[in-house]
């Protein structure tokens, strides 16, 4: 597996609400499970949870402690090493910040999206890309309604939409991470 | 896509628990949002929620009642969509028995697990199996620590676990289905 260049964040600003103005999202507690089991699972290095506003900092910190550290560990050792992936940041210059003290290679940011935008990458040619182990990787999630256009315009790349075919595109972000993990990492099922 | 011939049941009896006895156990209001959203993506035909307990039978009905035909669905026309997806029944029988009145195909069921088993199934022959429209299926999911042996064992087929090659295989049950159900019926991202 080749998760050992590739980072994972969640951000919760700049999001897109449902009327298309920029927020700050909520924390949802199953986002931080579910999307650290899949990090695990695919071995990614590492899941940063991105969000400005101490209250939800704290949140966080609660959440992390009671399964890094205490008695949500202790009962569930699987959930502890899922969790322990998790690290929390303000936001994506803290990110790349300390995925730089952790590697010397170029980070290349990759933004997701359920739209639909001019110049994506596929699937099959940024799996190519982190397989050749030059580069390190940082894809972005979002929360809310989405990315802001802003920030997906300053990224390196920009993933294709997953179910272009389908008429509906509305998965969590909980199953977008899964699927996307799963297609850029996972063993090749596909192949004869 | 080759939903319409492709029915998802989520189980929560007879499950293992943490100690491998056969319990039942609780419903999960995001399961419900994720696997439907997933199914409606992948065009599955319906979501089933199997639950023995009237209790628990009860909670369903007043969560899908407030996003089929309440304010939910009113506020969040797209969630009401993948809502509509989900029907209620009390078991694995009542199940097969409505998908019987649906169609006059032979109905093979396949079971999931995280754990190995011998006579596994591969993503890539099921998915070739399906695309040739002259059966059913019926993909069954478990809750929990997973689907009692017994149960598993009159399954016509058991599917590969995900993630083979990884020392990690904790994936939560909204992930799996995201992934399995990429797998069989998502868009061909791998080929040229």
């Amino acid at each position: 597996m080749e998760g050992d260049r590739v980072y994972v964040a969640l951000l919760h600003y700049p999001m897109y609400n449902k009327r298309m103005e920029i927020v700050a999202t909520s924390i949802t507690n199953l986002d931080l499970h579910d999307i650290a089991r899949a990090c695990r699972t695919f071995q990614v290095k590492r899941f940063f949870v991105v969000h400005p506003a101490k209250g939800q900092q704290q949140l966080i910190r609660d959440i992390l402690g009671y399964w890094q550290e205490g008695f949500g560990g202790q009962y569930n050792p699987d959930r502890r090493e899922a969790m322990s992936t998790i690290s929390l940041c303000h936001d994506l210059q803290e990110v790349l910040m300390q995925i730089g003290q952790e590697t010397a290679q170029e980070i290349k940011t990759v933004a997701t999206d359920a739209r639909t935008h001019p110049n994506t990458v596929s699937y099959r040619d940024l799996r190519a890309e982190i397989s050749r182990h030059d580069r390190t990787w940082l894809l972005l999630f979002g929360t809310g309604w989405g990315i802001s256009g802003e920030l997906m315009a300053e990224c390196d790349y920009i993933l294709e939409p997953i179910g272009v075919n389908s008429d509906y595109n509305h998965l969590s972000v909980r199953s977008a991470v899964a699927i996307i993990l799963d297609r850029l990492l996972g063993e090749p099922w596909y192949e004869d």
